[in-house]
Order: structure tokens, then sequence, then C-alpha cells
């Protein structure tokens, strides 16, 4: 999947073909173009790319005996939770192992933090081994982490601006609608970061690691939220993510992608197996705007086991079974097109304990994981992809009670969690 | 001083000539010796001994030119704040560093939990290896950490549990007052802890490593304070620290010390240099109960330099300058021998800035630096010390505004600092 990710934010002709449709009706995404525009026509300075991918899958079937593994989206941007997801699963096995229980059939502690970090590293002595001989400064670089303001979720970022710190790289959070203020854009395109108004010292901006400018509210609550991207995107830094990666999270890219000859576009090199084992893991969807869709989405019979989601998300704001049938009749015609229905992932019944703020919910759950990859990539100028960095980087869990649809944990719909293998 | 004070815990017959005068008027005093006369009848059954000791030092001198560290106290038992010493020396280190500030010239970070944490280690695994073959069982072994009740220093606990437990080794943390009820003795002496006392699940203590035991009211308050410490001394498992190393913290065995000869008896393989730049940190301590003791006590213009120490505490309960001529003028003539004086270390003039609940400090301030050790040694049948291990283990850093007397952290008196080197 990290690879199909590559491939798919490198190729820009495939990627306006599917989005062509929402860009005229969709305020959100055409100031991301019009964005990405202006930086084609300035020439793209920067080739080496880094990204931070999240694959979430489902168990999917009646029973556990014959559940498989369902794709329920890819993230490409502003991945919350590794950091969390790390931490939660150490008290798991903590918890359990002082109490005597075996501890042998959880799923390993994943190393998210460390994972992330060493390809922010990566990326990081990638730009100082990059640059050219004629921009090369005394000045230091750092790593810029832009992140959303009165965000609650500075725990799951501070582990990775900490450890960053202790690999002698500086690491700064700034908050979005303060980067306009703190950077600057050299004649040749670096990016200047200042930590204090009042100092003149300055670092290069090597890696942008975005957590924030990946909703529409950060462009139009903040008057200055294009200009901070149209800066970020226009600078030499290697951005992680880039803009075309940030675009293929879109759930209807999700859809384009769910066609076996697409995958063999992307993927030529690779081999069927692992082609159909990958096609596998998806679940059917339907553009809403189709005859199909139309009729899946009137009849409560079809409907029930369908979940809509609109296409521009990378998660979130889905309208869930027999809800769709009301929902679409009130939605004007020339919005069809902007969802996509997806075959609903059924879970086989599984009881758990959750613990949320101070309650206590015991019953049915469904459980989501998350595989986390870190990748870099070089886009050559033939419009190639050199594969730099693809490595498996740990993993999330998360499970929400059964009669709760949306999972989020920030929401407080769900909760961190560790698998515990069983046997077969 | 570490490896004197190994060897002044091993030396039984100098230890108790020095506590003698105090045995019979002390309470909490006798009732360790108690205990330990019962282990010595049984026969002590464990020659490996662990001890974290940290040694406070101040400054003293008119200015920064001319001033040298002076001894303030050895801590042998139960030394709290060393993570928290480490926490607090990378806070600082971070919050320079992240100001652009130069942060060559600041105390390296002191690794004060791995260094803890490995002698812990090391002490746990030589349990195991020197376990006589008749004695070996199949049954996991663990450290069994005694703490307080209501104890709000759990912070600075935890670190060390966790970083075992990521060791492989088992750490069970167990209040003072419930550590009968968890642990048995095995007819051959064996230490035998159970976490759950629904389960039958036990594990051999490898290793005591004492975080309680070492205040009066922990045999007073709890009526089976005193069989817990008998229980656990009676044990095999190794004592971090055993009964005579905890007794050689207390003021009165400092104050035996406070002499060249006594420090040839004990280190009469150390070159006589080591010896006396060891004893130029030590400030002259004198009994109360002497001629110059009573005259210092008596006349203000003497007692306004000293210090009046409890014999047989570690730290805390002083009185100070002036305040010693009503004190000691109260006191019944009996009690005289319960307390030394000692010449005040007095400072050269420093300003900081402290920040201690949302109070800011900006003034004069006093610091204290704790040099952190970590010894495991073994008693021979002669009586000789074999030393095991003995190496610096890093450092704690207190500060505390100069006109408050007593340097505690938890009673809200000083904050946990880092030290900066200056040039000459």
């Amino acid at each position: 999947m990290n690879e199909l990710y590559m491939r798919v934010a490198a190729d820009e002709t495939w990627l306006l073909k599917v989005l062509a449709p929402l860009l005229e009706h969709d305020n959100f995404l055409s100031t991301l173009w019009d964005i990405y525009k202006q930086v084609k026509a300035a020439g793209v300075v920067q080739d080496i790319i880094c990204g931070i991918f999240r694959c979430d899958y489902m168990l999917h079937g009646q029973s556990h005996a014959d559940a498989a593994l369902k794709q329920v989206e890819v993230n490409t941007t502003c991945l919350a939770g590794c950091c969390h997801a790390s931490h939660v699963a150490r008290m798991h096995h903590h918890l359990l192992q002082i109490r005597g229980a075996d501890t042998s059939k959880l799923a390993y502690k994943p190393a998210n933090i460390d994972n992330v970090v060493s390809c922010l590293a990566q990326a990081h002595k990638l730009y100082i081994s990059s640059t050219p001989a004629e921009l090369e400064t005394t000045t230091s670089t750092c790593v810029l982490m832009p992140v959303q303001i009165r965000n609650v979720n500075t725990t799951d970022e501070r582990p990775i601006d900490y450890a960053l710190w202790d690999q002698g790289i500086p690491c700064y959070r700034c908050d979005w609608p303060d980067i306009l203020a703190h950077t600057r854009l050299t004649p040749s395109r670096q990016l200047m970061y200042r930590h204090s108004l009042d100092s003149t010292m300055e670092f290069e901006v090597s890696v942008i690691y975005f957590r924030a400018g990946f909703e529409p509210f950060e462009y139009i609550r903040f008057p200055h939220g294009k200009e901070t991207r149209l800066r970020l995107e226009m600078s030499r830094s290697i951005k992680a993510p880039d803009f075309l990666t940030h675009l293929s999270t879109l759930k209807i890219v999700q859809q384009a992608l769910n066609d076996i000859g697409t995958l063999e576009v992307f993927l030529p090199d690779s081999n069927p197996e692992a082609r159909s084992e990958g096609m596998a893991t998806f679940m059917p969807m339907t553009p809403l705007d189709s005859e199909q869709g139309r009729s899946i989405a009137s009849e409560a019979e079809l409907a029930k086991h369908y979940v809509l989601k609109p296409n521009l998300e990378g998660g979130g704001n889905n309208i869930y079974r027999n809800d769709i049938l009301a929902f679409v009749s009130e939605l004007p015609v020339e919005r069809l097109k902007h969802y996509t229905l997806m075959r609903l992932i059924e879970p086989p019944p599984t009881q758990s304990l959750l613990l949320a703020g101070e309650e206590m919910y015991d019953g049915e759950v469904i459980s989501e994981l998350g595989v986390l990859g870190t990748c870099i990539w070089r886009k050559t100028r033939e419009g190639a992809v050199e594969v730099m960095r693809n490595e498996a980087a740990g993993w999330t869990f998360k499970t929400k009670p059964a009669a709760v649809d949306e999972m989020s944990v920030v929401k407080g719909y769900g909760c961190f969690d560790c698998p515990k293998f069983v046997d077969d």
C-alpha cells in the first residue's frame, strides 16, 4: 500500500483526472489546487517527498474463523495517535505482566515513535546532503512541525519533537496561524524559520512535518491560511507529505483505486499474487452518482449494508446504513458526485471492556488496526518514482462500542487498545 | 566516599561503638538494633549488599573564586529525587537549546535512572547466580520495592519500576503496611512475594529496594512495622541497602568519620592524597555534649556559624544559628548526646530564578549538588569487603532561596535545578 500511494501521489495527471469533477464545486479543494498551480508555475524545487502513512483495516466476516482484514481507508496526512498507540500498548503489556498473565499472544510493542523519528531524521539528512553546493550555508537546519492551535493532542506530537532533539536535530512546533510571521522564503526558496520574533537567529527548514493545514477551517477561518500553505509548498524544504500526497488520501482516490486495472498501472512490476492480495482487502465502492449508487441509496434492504462517504474526506462525516436514504433524498442532484458508497465492513461479534474517561463499557466492540508505514521517495524529471525508504513502522489499534459508528478517540468515541492473537 | 561507606557499613563493631551511647535512649534506633540482633542470632544468609548512595555538597567560601565543595551529608538509604533530577536537567537543556542558547557549559544530562536500574539489575543477577544449587527453584524472581503509603513521590519510583520490567526483570512496588500480607519466608529464608492475594502465583524476591522503612513513624504508627523489617532482613534477598548501611547514614556516624585517623582505618590502601582530598570536603563537627559544643551553643557570636543536627537523622529537623541557644537551653541534659554541631556551609552569593508551584522567586539562592554512586559489595566471613561495583551514577542538583534553611523539594522549599559551569 505504501508503494501504491507513493506512485499515485507522483502521478499528477491521473490524480487531476480523478479529482477534476470536484475541482470546480469544492472550495477547499479548488483552494488547494490553486496553490499547486502556482507552485507548478514557479517550478517545483524539491523532488524528495516524505510520507508517513497509516492504512486502516477492520475484520469482516460472520465469525472470527472466516473473517479477513478489509481496508477502511488510507491516511497519508497528519496522522495522529501513533505516540498514544505505543504508550497504550506498553501499558497493556505492563498491566498484564505484573499480574503474571501470558503476554506472548499480545501484539509486539510497536516502536511507532522511533520509526517516525527515524524517517524524519533520514529526510532531514537527505535535505542537507542534496542541497546544491551554491546554496550551502552555515545556518543550522531544523524540522518544522506546523500544528493546529488549541490542539488537545500535543502529547501525540511532543514525543516526536523531543526525540528529534535527542538525535541532535532541532525541531520546532509552530501554530498554523503563526507560520507566516515566523518564516520567510529566500530568493532561492529556502524556507527560513525564526523561533523567537525578538531574535535574528534563523534556521533553514529541512523538513516540514505537517500536523496542521489539512482541514478546511484552517484556510477559511484564518485569512492567511492559503498564503501559509503556498509559502510552505513553494519552499525547497522536504514536505512530509507534499501537496499531491495529501490529496491522495481523499475518498475519491480510494474509490478510483478500487479497480484491478488501476493497480496494474501503478504497480506493473509487483507480482500478480501480491496485487490480488492487496485487492482482496478492498471493499466494493460505488459512486453515488451512478445507476447502482442511486439504487442502493433508495432501497433500505441494500442501504443497510453501506456507508456513504464524502469524497473529500480522509475519514469522518460519514452517513451510515438507512440514514443514507433520507440524506440522499434531500441532497441536490449536483452534489451527488461528492459522495461514494462503500460496502460496510461487518466485523464478527467481539466482547471487550473499554475504559473511556471514568466510565467502563462492557459489551460488543469493533476494532480497527492501523498499519503504519514510513516512506521517502524521489520524483524524477521523467515522472518515475525512486523509492528511498519504504518501511513498516508499527501499528495503532483502536476499539469502540459496536453501536457507535465513528471511530474517533479524540471525540471520545473509542479507545486505544492492543490486539491479542487467538488460535485458529 | 562510596568505598568509605561500604567499609563502614561492613564494620559492625565500629558502628556499634559509635551508636552505643544512643542505643539505650532512642526508641527507633533500639527497635532497629533489636531487629538486627535477632537476624544475627539466626545467622545472616546473604553476604551481598547493594547500596545507592548520594553524597551532598555545597559551595563554601566568600566568593566563587575561592569557594570549594563541602560535604553536607551522605545518604545511604531511600534516596528520592534521582528520577526528578534527570527530568529537570533534560528540561533545562531542552528549554535552552530551543532558544538557541549555548548549552555546552551546562552539566551533562545525568543518566541517573539507567544507572540505578543497572545496579539493581546487577544485584538481581548476582542473587540468581549465587543461589546455592539446593535452593534453586523454577519460581520466577522479582525485585521488591517497599514504598511509603500515600506517597506523593511515585513519579520518582515508577521510572525505575518500568525500566526494570523493560529489562525483563519483574518489579513490584508494595505499600509498607501490606508487606507482611504479601510475603512469606520459606524455611531456607527465601522471601516469597505474591502480587495478588487472590492468586497463588509467587515470586522469589531477589532484591529488596527500600523506598520505605526508614522513618520512625513506619515502626510506631504501623503495629507490624518491626515484624515487617525483621522478615525482610531475615531473608536471603539482597537488600538495597541492608540494615547496617542504613544506620551508617546517621549524623553521628558522619561526625565519627570526621577524623583523619578514622579514614586511615577504613581506607588503609587508598593513597594519602585522595584521603586528604576527601577530608578537605568535611566541615568541622563537634558533639553538643562536649566542652567545645556547650560553649558554641551558649555564645551567639559562635552559634551563628553553626547548625545543630539530631544524631539519628539523615537530614532534616535541624536547628540553625542563633536558634540553637534557646533550643539547647531548654534541652534536658541527658539529651545533649543526641545532637551534633556542624560548622555551617556558607556559600558565596548567587542569583537565580526559581519556579515553585505558580510562584517565581528572583533573588539570592543556595544550591546543593548530590553525587550519586551505585555500589555492590560482599562481606567475607573474615569481615573483609569485596567491592563488586562502585560507580559514579549521575547527580542531583537542588536550589532554594538563600533565606530558607532546609532543602526539601517535596516540602516546597526548593527546586530541582541544573548547574552551569562558569569560567574561573
